[in-house]
């Protein structure tokens, strides 16, 4: 068998069943392999941003990486923004990316790049294979680097003769390492401030936020009355009815230091500290109050689950009756006219249990964490790295992850416009995916951080570079495009009506939702 | 001042009149720069690589840069494959890239990424502002560094406090260096080598590619009987009635091989050897015979009019009649089911005068380069880094670069998905542009490489992922989403009346020709 076979059996061995890919000459004979050898689901993206969010939403569904396919240099750096957006989300990806056959690389042609150079800044473990023979091994190492820690982002190079040389059979799966345990005094420390009788406040992420987890922590903040808090920016949460509120740091930085003033002790839980999306003149970077001490319990690569229960073991908190959950279910939106508010009170309604809840509704979804806490049970999904482009993507990924489950994916119309692509993927796959486009016709947030420097009257150059109108998208035009069925609406009772028939229905979906 | 203005005014200073963007928080004041200090076109992409590759287009036809503002490390990375097309074709761009204010750098907060490590990749150039009074000098540095050579890549990272603090005024423009001068002993050498009665051929690119090279190059040819030829990827080349034609190195391999199987010299001029632009089992990189000596007389950062009035005096050409140009206008195609032939017969007939003719026709376009050898004198722009998605764009920066010319744009149906954003730009500024949407329903160029890596009969996974069907795209309804007008046909009667209708009217059209 020649390098891309025992490259794909590798991948087979070591459970990695899907491959993203936006391939071009250097990976024909990837495709070949991937065409004789069965079990692989083979996804095409038309835009590599696509292939690697949909890696992303696929693996924080999934708990395991799937691979893409990316062609070069230049291929590769059309997927990096969702690859850093993966990184931060420490999901599992394995990136297979052609490169010029070794012999070809000393010559100057146009694709050649540096593309370790571009792999580098989002890729926690990089490699190029030296011959065919390397490859199954490589690819074994690369699926096992992908699985350490919480995830992690591997990219293998594969020179194009690589490919097509002979290789030996496919390598053996191998074993991560263990996820590290929480340091004994940091435990103790934690638990001497719990029972201190000082303001504590239990800020987690990454795994802690699903359960087990949950349920460990809703304990402890019921036994101990410490507050429970999340990261501004996580992966994957489990939320709704019968899952603890976790409450997350506001966006806003007045509104964080605001809900981060009255701590004494912060606990770290797989989080990072606290500092604002953004600096801005005049505030601090930092979102705890200068008196406020920080302790790391565990950081986000170590085992959450193991750290939960030691403390809760130590703080007595095992038997206790968890946090309940008495936020109520929603009602769908009154009939007038559609606002964003609306949206999300619907949507908070009629989301189905189990459904994934893709947010990328940026400034028009402020509403939407607080009104889902009451809705059926779910898990929320939202972009971790601020690299917007995301939302579709991920809600591809995670559709064809959990083809039982209903995806309703919220898309600013600005952010929507990076890697719309993705519409044509769900059509093409024919995934179970509701994308709600929230048509406000600009970049609303930034035309509130354009006040936010002061900027109260701004002339027609900075409106004009703000607003995504003149002229207006047609949504239901561009989807339609992409082969998926739409429609829109500027009432309540309109989006209620397409929520309901495009929830009833299987297959993909798009709303647009027009907002003054 | 702050720091945003000084830089507007810097760059406005410096001749750099038009900035592209898809700005983020970070760059809301250089929004508000822009917004107070007139002189700057301000042209919003909604994805970077709409940016990237404007700027690249609009380099090209306007021989200096533009600018790019851009919204950290992966609003960068966004753009990255279109600033690696415009590295390979020298032109020059500044990019300004907003980073996170310095202070804010050591936290780990979800937008931190390694800047400088996703610029240096694509860039001559890199610099990150230490403060704000130190802008306007790196600015005018920026802009000296693109102009310098034939033009380069010049990134210049901005942190957001440099932008909100306090600066001096701007700073004045900077002359780039001159470019070199070719080296007497390669003249000496070269100008033996035509003497000597050997079979000597002067391959080129860059401004050789265009008046008065092309002219003195036309002398030369007529005068000593070398032959012309390019490289097989150009930034710009003038073409068509009254310009000598010079003939492409072509992309296969085998025709490649064959084109330059009888040259004993081989003459660069501006141009790089001519490896191929892939590896293949059995084949060899370089495609001059191993017989064929091959001498730099100039590099692509030289001034090639220097040295081509040089080369001419030295063999008494610069009297001598040029090679004629004797080929004749296509006729539009005849009736009947429009092919990719036909389209690019037609094109070819009725190309206006002074038209840019945008090449990412890609396997399509396989004829057209021979068949606008006679059509109205032209500009010829066309990929030069190999990552497709450069197309719309590139169309769109060179319409704003050359409001009186129309641009007739030809593209892939797979290649125009990755940055058909592009088309709101054209709608939004009521570019003079025509695009052709070469339709085959798949990445045809692939199909053909998969049989070249012997896969005669490609299964159902292999052949998914060549073919962009099920749904196909409707590109009719893609450019409306966007707001341009644009209309289908299947036969070349129907395409000759919506080109002919097209070039007839100003302002943005699409055409979509569905090809068998």
């Amino acid at each position: 068998m020649n390098g891309a076979e025992s490259l794909v059996r590798t991948l087979l061995a070591s459970k990695v069943e899907v491959c993203f890919t936006n391939p071009g000459t250097s990976e024909m004979h990837f495709v070949a392999a991937l065409d004789t050898v069965p079990g692989m689901r083979c996804v095409l993206g038309l835009f590599e941003g696509v292939v690697t969010g949909a890696a992303d939403g696929y693996a924080r569904m999934a708990d395991r990486p799937a691979a893409t396919l990316l062609h070069l240099g230049p291929g590769l750096a059309n997927g990096l923004a969702n690859l850093h957006n993966a990184r931060k989300a420490r999901s599992p990806v394995v990136n297979i990316v052609g490169e010029h056959a070794i012999h070809h690389r000393g010559y100057e042609t146009p694709l050649a790049s540096d593309l370790e150079g571009i792999a580098r800044p989002v890729s926690h473990w990089f490699r190029m294979s030296g011959d065919a023979r390397s490859v199954a091994g490589d690819a074994a190492e690369a699926v096992r680097q992908a699985r350490s820690g919480a995830g992690k982002v591997a990219t293998l190079a594969l020179p194009a003769d690589t490919a097509w040389n002979e290789a030996d059979g496919p390598a053996a799966p191998r074993e991560p390492p263990p996820r590290g345990k929480a340091d004994p005094g940091a435990i103790s420390q934690a638990v001497a401030a719990i029972r201190s009788g000082k303001r504590v406040t239990l800020m987690m992420s990454g795994r802690a936020l699903r359960e087990p987890c949950l349920g460990l922590a809703a304990r402890i903040a019921a036994a101990t009355g410490v507050r429970l808090l999340s990261q501004q920016s996580n992966a994957r949460v489990e939320r709704g009815a019968g899952r603890v509120v976790v409450p997350r740091v506001p966006y806003p930085v007045d509104q964080a230091l605001a809900a981060l003033a009255d701590i004494d002790v912060l606990l770290l839980l797989g989080a990072n500290p606290p500092a604002s999306f953004f600096a801005y003149p005049g505030k601090p970077s930092m979102m705890t109050s200068p008196g406020c001490e920080t302790l790391r319990v565990a950081g986000p690569d170590d085992d959450l689950e193991h750290a939960l229960r030691w403390l809760a073991d130590e703080l007595g908190a095992t038997a206790a009756a968890p946090l309940a959950n008495d936020a109520i279910c929603m009602t769908p939106a009154q009939p007038g006219r559609l606002t964003a508010e609306a949206v999300m009170q619907s949507v908070a309604a009629m989301l189905p249990e189990q459904a994934i809840l893709c947010d990328e509704s940026v400034s028009s979804g402020r509403a939407l964490f607080r009104y889902t806490d009451g809705s059926a049970p779910h898990d929320y999904l939202q972009l971790t790295g601020g690299a917007i482009g995301e939302g579709l993507p991920m809600a591809t990924g995670a559709a064809i992850a959990c083809p039982d489950r209903k995806v309703v994916s919220l898309e600013g119309d600005g952010s929507g416009m990076y890697t719309l692509q993705a519409l044509w993927t769900q059509a093409r796959e024919r995934l179970d995916v509701v994308t709600v486009v929230l048509a406000n016709r600009g970049y609303r947030i930034l035309q509130g951080e354009l006040k936010g420097v002061g900027v109260e009257n701004p002339g027609e150059r900075a409106k004009r570079m703000l607003a995504v109108e003149d002229p207006e998208l047609d949504w239901v035009a561009l989807a339609r495009g992409m082969g998926v069925e739409a429609a829109a609406t500027d009432t309540a009772e309109g989006f209620n009506d397409l929520l309901a028939a495009a929830l009833r229905k299987k297959g993909p979906f798009l709303i647009e939702a027009q907002l003054p």
